[in-house]
């Protein structure tokens, strides 16, 4: 089993640094293989730039090993705060970049000549480990969870991912050491 | 009236680019002056560091200009392209570093020790222009028109702006010139 993990946090000295540590961790016991990345340390540029726009043929190396682990993977771990009930810039600049139109989904046409989408992506499961300092009743009731929403039915739910899970972990600004 | 425009698509001749254009004219003729960033054009950096996380004392030149004009625009307009039903990274990431606590909305405390957010912008209106690929009532009425919700009911919402309007411009790639 290979594992993709995806961090984004900025400062290497985060408690979620140390969720992806011990997600690798237990990947490996499991007798896996972490595909890690931690997207600030390896300078991962998170804008889109025009000229990959319409264009999936012409991707830098590091773009494209991400596009080809994903599609590779057996399981993708996604581990990154709660801002503003969305991902850090990073991580939406990782899917911007890398979950691309004719390699993590595809349209065809029907009979009625009407598109719709197929997934390309074989993972057969997503988990999204997610800190978050809002109460976590008040992120899932109040607002509706919309990091789960966007990660499980708008962007991997399309991918052909139906498995999903999150840990949800806070409020981590009143937590102990 | 000072309207603060904001601008994200990295296409300097993108149909994004000519909105915001009409945009920016549409101020002047009412009288008004736009304050007008495309984010691409002026290398808007959308990381948060460190050393930003729990500081606003110690923000950047370009950084405290975008929060002041923030603090001070009498309307908020942003342009971005609908990417995965949410802002591209480089939007999120002006949202991350510039919508800051003790700047756009603080935290008190009622009587009975809970906390509660207070907004601090005097913004009177906030108007979202995103353009889209996806059929129109696909994205509002079946996945609920996560960018609205996201820039109204989480983000603004909370810094005190009430009166939010949203055009969705689209299915871009199939119109005409």
């Amino acid at each position: 089993m290979n594992i993709l993990i995806i961090l984004s946090h900025p400062n290497p000295e985060s408690f979620n640094h140390a969720l992806a540590q011990k997600a690798c961790q237990a990947v490996i016991q499991s007798g896996g293989t972490p595909w890690f990345h931690d997207l600030h340390a390896e300078g991962f540029d998170p804008i889109l730039p025009t000229e990959e726009l319409n264009r999936i043929d012409i991707l830098p190396p590091l773009i494209q090993q991400h596009t080809q682990e994903l599609s590779a993977a057996d399981g993708i771990i996604l581990i990154h705060p709660n801002w503003w009930s969305a991902p850090p810039a990073m991580m939406a600049g990782w899917r911007d970049r890398c979950i691309r139109a004719g390699l993590a989904y595809r349209f065809e046409t029907d009979s009625h000549g009407n598109g719709y989408p197929v997934g390309m992506l074989h993972a057969r499961f997503l988990l999204l480990i997610n800190t978050l300092n809002t109460p976590i009743n008040v992120e899932t009731d109040c607002l509706g969870n919309p990091i789960y929403s966007h990660w499980q039915k708008i962007v991997f739910g399309l991918c052909g991912i139906k498995d999903v899970d999150q840990k949800l972990i806070g409020p981590v600004i009143t937590s102990s050491q």
